[in-house]
Formats: C-alpha cells, sequence, structure tokens
C-alpha cells in the first residue's frame, strides 16, 4: 500500500531526526506515517486551486504523483507540492502506477465523460479511486465504476465534499433531529453565469449535459442528504437561450421538482445563465432551516426559523476537500465505511438522466 | 355618487366649524370631501384586523357601510368605525344598498366562492366593487363578474394590496430597469401551517382549492408582475398528507413551474402544511432581487445582490390596505385606469386551473 513516511524525501542530512522519530512511532505513529499517498488526476483549475491546496490542511492525506496531459503544467505543480519527478504521469503511461507504492489511491479531477475510463483503469492498477462528482454521463458508466473496483477490491468514493463540511451536517443533524419538524418542502437554486463557451462543461460529451450535471447536483444531493430520502417521481422544464453560444449542446436552464415516499416535495432551479446562486432551504412544519451559500467552498452560512425567530448558527468553516480526502484516506487505512460510495453517485446520475427525460416528454417520470 | 362630507355626521356642536369648513373649500376641497363610501361586506378576521383599521390611513376612502350576517358583530364594528346603524346590511337586503348614496363602492372580504355573487349583485345594485382575491373559484365566475361590471358601468378591481405597497413596487421597477440583467428564474415560497380544520379555507366549494388558490396566489402574481410577461406552460405537482383532518377536501402542497415566451422559468411552492414562508427571489444574469417577507401585512424586506454585493433597501412599510383603496377610489373618481383589473384577477384563475390540471394529469399544461 506504500505508506511510507515523509523520511523517504528528506535526504540523509535528516537521518539522526528520523532514527528519533523512529522510536517515537513505538508509542504512537505519526500522523505523517499513515498518510495515504495520492495521484491527482487532471490538473485543471479545481485541482490546482482547491484539492492540491487542501493536501495542506489533511492529516491522513498526502499528493505523491500527478497526472496529466501537460508535462510543463505537471512539472511546476510537482515541484511546488513536493511530487518527485518520477511521480509525473500521462495519460498513456497512466497505467503503469500500478507498480508504484507511492500512490495508494486515484483522486480524478477529469472531466465528467472521462472518469468512467480513469477510474476503471485506476482500480486495474489496482489503486483505491475517488472521483469529483458528477460520477459519470451516464448509468451504465458508473455501473462499470462500481464493478471494476469491487472487482479489484479497492474502494470506491464519490468527491461529494459537502458531505464532510461541518455546516451541510450540522443541516442534516438538524432535520433529522426534528428540529424544523417533519420536512414538508425542500427549496433550492444552485447555478452561476458560465464564461467562456469552449470550455469543456459546455462539450456534451465531456460533460454529460448542462448546468443539472455541473451545479444542479448540489441541489439534488441536499434534497436527498438532508431529508434522507430517494425520490419516487420526477417532473421537470429546461430552456436554453436561442442562439447563445455557450448552449449549443447542453441546457442552461433547468427546473424540476422531486415527490418522496414521505409526501415531502423538492422544487429546485440549476443554471448556467444567471448570477451566482448557491442556497436551500428546508422547510419543516414548525421551521425552516436554510443555507446560503450552502455548497461554496468556502463561506457558508445557516440560519434556522423555529417560531418566530430566526438564528445564524455559527460553526467553524472547514476544507471540504481535506475534509472529504481524510474521509477516504481513513476508509482506505481502518477498511471503515465510505459515507459516498460510487451507489451514491449512481443514484444522482439515474436521477438526473429521469430530470432530463421528464424535461424533454414534459411528463411526471417514476423512479425507484 | 354621496360624496358627502363627515360634517354629516358632526351634529349641531360643530356647525361653526362646519362652516368655516366650507369657505376653505371655496380654495380646494378639504380630503374629506373627496372620500369615496365603502361598504365592507363580510367581517371575518381580515376585515377585523387589517380592511376597517386601514380606512384610518386613507385619504380618499372611507367606510360607510357594513354588511354581515351577525347583526351583534356588525353593530359593534359599526359603533366602532362611525358607521350608521342604519348602513348595516345583511346578504338578504344587500341589494337594497342600491339607493343609498352614501355607498359607493362595495369591497367584498367573503369567502371565494360568494365573491362572484356579491359582486354581481353588487354591480347590479350601481356600486363599484373590489373583491379580495382570488377573484373567484372558476375562469367562468370570473367572466360573469367582469361583465356584470362592464354592464352596469361600474368599476371592478381584485384587491392584489401588494401591487400598491412600497417594496413589491421597487422590486417590479428594479427588475424592469435592468437592475439584475436579464430575468432569468423566478423562484418563491409561499405558505404557513394553516389552523382550525373547519375553517371556510379548507372548504372546496368556499374556497376553491387550497393553499394554491389562498397564499400560492402571491407567487404566482409576483412571477407575473415582476416579470410582466404571462407564462405559456405549466407543470406541477401537489401532496396532501393522508389522514389530515385538515386536507379533507383541498390541498396542502402544490409545486408549479412556470415557463414564460421570453425564457424565464420560475418554480414555486405553496403550502398549508409548512411553517411560515413568504419570499420570492427574482434572478437575473447580473445578479438577484429578494424579497422576504415578501407579501406579509408588514414587515416586508428587499435585498439586491449585483455582482458580490448585497444590499438591504429601506422603504417606508406602508399599509397595504390603505393604498389599494385609495387606488380604487382615485379610480372611481377620475376615471383613471386601474392596476389590477378584473382581468387580471381572471388571468390567475385560469393559470391555477391549469396548475390543478398539470398536478392532476402529470403533464405539462400550455397556456395563453
Amino acid at each position: 500500500m506504500g505508506m511510507r513516511s515523509r523520511r523517504e524525501f528528506l535526504g540523509a542530512a535528516s537521518v539522526v531526526a528520523a532514527a528519533q522519530q523512529s522510536r517515537a512511532q513505538q508509542a504512537a505513529p505519526p500522523a505523517e506515517q499513515i498518510r495515504i499517498g495520492y495521484a491527482v488526476v487532471g490538473l485543471g483549475r479545481l485541482a490546482q486551486n482547491q484539492i492540491l491546496p487542501a493536501f495542506a490542511k489533511c492529516s491522513r492525506s498526502r499528493v505523491t504523483a500527478l497526472v496529466s496531459g501537460d508535462p510543463v503544467k505537471a512539472a511546476r505543480l510537482a515541484a511546488q507540492y513536493g511530487v518527485r519527478t518520477s511521480n509525473i504521469y500521462t495519460y498513456q503511461n497512466y497505467d503503469s502506477m500500478a507498480s508504484n507504492p507511492e500512490v495508494d489511491a486515484i483522486y480524478i479531477v477529469l472531466p465528467n465523460g472521462m472518469h468512467a475510463e480513469y477510474t476503471i483503469r485506476g482500480a486495474k492498477a489496482g489503486k483505491h479511486i475517488l472521483t469529483e462528482k458528477p460520477m459519470a454521463n451516464t448509468p451504465g458508466d458508473c455501473r462499470a465504476m462500481i464493478d471494476a473496483c469491487r472487482s479489484a477490491g479497492r474502494k470506491l468514493m464519490v468527491a461529494y465534499r459537502c458531505r464532510y463540511e461541518p455546516y451541510n451536517m450540522a443541516a442534516i443533524r438538524m432535520v433529522r433531529e426534528g428540529e424544523i419538524g417533519r420536512l414538508k418542502v425542500f427549496a433550492s437554486d444552485h447555478g452561476f453565469n458560465i464564461g467562456d463557451p469552449t470550455q469543456w462543461r459546455l462539450n456534451l460529451k465531456l460533460a454529460g449535459g448542462g448546468s443539472l450535471m455541473d451545479i444542479g447536483i448540489y441541489s439534488l444531493q441536499a434534497a436527498r442528504y438532508t431529508s434522507g430520502e430517494e425520490p419516487a417521481e420526477i417532473s421537470a422544464t429546461m430552456f436554453s437561450t436561442p442562439g447563445d453560444p455557450r448552449f449549443k449542446e447542453v441546457e442552461e436552464t433547468i427546473l424540476f421538482q422531486l415527490k418522496f415516499p414521505s409526501g415531502l416535495v423538492a422544487h429546485i432551479s440549476s443554471s448556467y445563465g444567471y448570477a451566482g446562486n448557491n442556497r436551500y432551504r428546508a422547510i419543516g412544519d414548525k421551521g425552516w432551516l436554510e443555507l446560503e451559500p450552502a455548497t461554496s467552498y468556502t463561506g457558508l452560512r445557516l440560519r434556522v426559523r423555529q417560531g418566530n425567530v430566526t438564528r445564524e448558527i455559527d460553526l467553524p468553516q472547514a476544507d471540504h476537500f481535506a475534509a472529504e480526502m481524510d474521509h477516504f484516506s481513513e476508509a482506505i487505512r481502518n477498511n471503515t465505511a465510505i459515507r459516498t460510495p460510487g451507489e451514491d453517485g449512481l443514484q444522482d446520475v439515474k436521477l438526473m438522466m429521469a430530470i432530463y427525460e421528464a424535461a424533454r416528454t414534459g411528463r411526471t417520470v417514476r423512479v425507484g
């Protein structure tokens, strides 16, 4: 599994310190020794701005390899994050990570349409897989990813970072503990005014869909995780501005309504065409609970209304990516359960396909 | 038309003052002389807590008659609001208001299912009609009301009070002036946890429907008046808690999605089963604008987001009912246009019928 301590990289000068550390390990192993080594695959903005910096805040995870089609960028980031030059891979020699014991897990930060291939190849190379959301473009791809990891005896997790940060976790707990009474309606808006028309998110083959696949999925996830229920019926409508060069292949805006077995109903908008919105409100028969921003990388705010009183709840702001990676590392290390396994990602992809079907046909679609 | 001054009610002691007032009139008629006299029909909580007290804040409207089936309550309220005992009517002798010149207009505050009958009888009695929302239970009733007032040469207005108060008027202006860019999505929740299962609002014949007819209509109106557009397609879903004694005849919760010709889409919830929610957000491609509370009787708040800045806009809180009644009085006095005529009420009732149809059938309904 390659859980080497950082000693390996310190060189001769630190032999004495290393020896001291070695003695200390007999009492309790230092955190460094139990860090899971990650290869980060795909070095776009998310990897550069969020994921690579997050390793510094991890206690159980470290970056040990990079995979990129751009050798210059890869070399620069390897130097910045202390990754050995020999641990830089391309998409062609990706599979050769199999023989690299410093890589325990692969974090796939590629366009959606590439998640399946790199998950399956990664599992075959004997690595655990953490993949960005959405898990894949189709339920079939999701199932193939689950099967590949199961066959390889490797773990699979979808990077639903909001499930690992304090605000959304508090929201889940408060709803489940009945602080707003019985949950009746879930309302949410997620979207932003997307830029560059040539980016992969607007390419159907790479993205699998438009705003829903990228940002509406946060609302969908939150409806499911706050309620702990799965929807039974879906209706939807969508719209793309005619002639807008950004929306030739994927939808701009989609609205959807979900009906759950308990009677809970959700109404949600997702858009690539409106100014930043990032919020949900869970409405119960005794009050409501709102996060806004709900799923931004930082700065989340939680307000709760009970009776005639609205109060804001302050919690520590955690690094979502660090929390998510350390959860996966712990699951790998201790063989504990993963909060957001492949099955969770598959369910969202199945539901998103049903949302698209409902929008296309104008008819309520039954799911589940 | 019976625009008598208050002098008539002052008695002998004020003759001198009245004579002085009379001289002053030659320069400019005092406000008292141009007040339109209203009969308030139906003395339930809305009339007692909001409408009757609002006359004190009016400059063009005064209450001159009451109509009730409860003579004790009517006498008490007549004394409280300075209405002559001879101007108390019952539902039986309602039509005899025709010969009462102190009644120019009738404000109908009855259950929804009674609006049509009392509008038509009132118009035949020669009175202008201000009716509470929803205008009636069916489009057919709405058309009959419009026809009756037109035939009688009398004005007809629906009491959409939010169209006359500063916050919603500012929201309309800001959207129209492009302060949030092009309007993309309208999101709204209106509802409350309704009490007494025996009240008329839960009786299908009297109410015409459930939460949608009573409170969801605020969201529907706001989607229309902020955008200035009429929806072309509707999808919807509804839910009532099985066994809940409140929802034997009418729906508890209904969600609906509207698609407008410009591409604007709206997603809305309306409920009698959740804790108080009263809000809408208009989302444009350059920002958003939110009212919460949006349509409460008072305490409205308006926030606007542009770029990365959210600011709250303070405006005077006006009495919505006083503003609405004075608008109608001015229209009667000066024959000016009514902002919310019967045609506006008819449109909402037509759309609500389409929302119910979409929820029942699970199919998108085209309207307009």
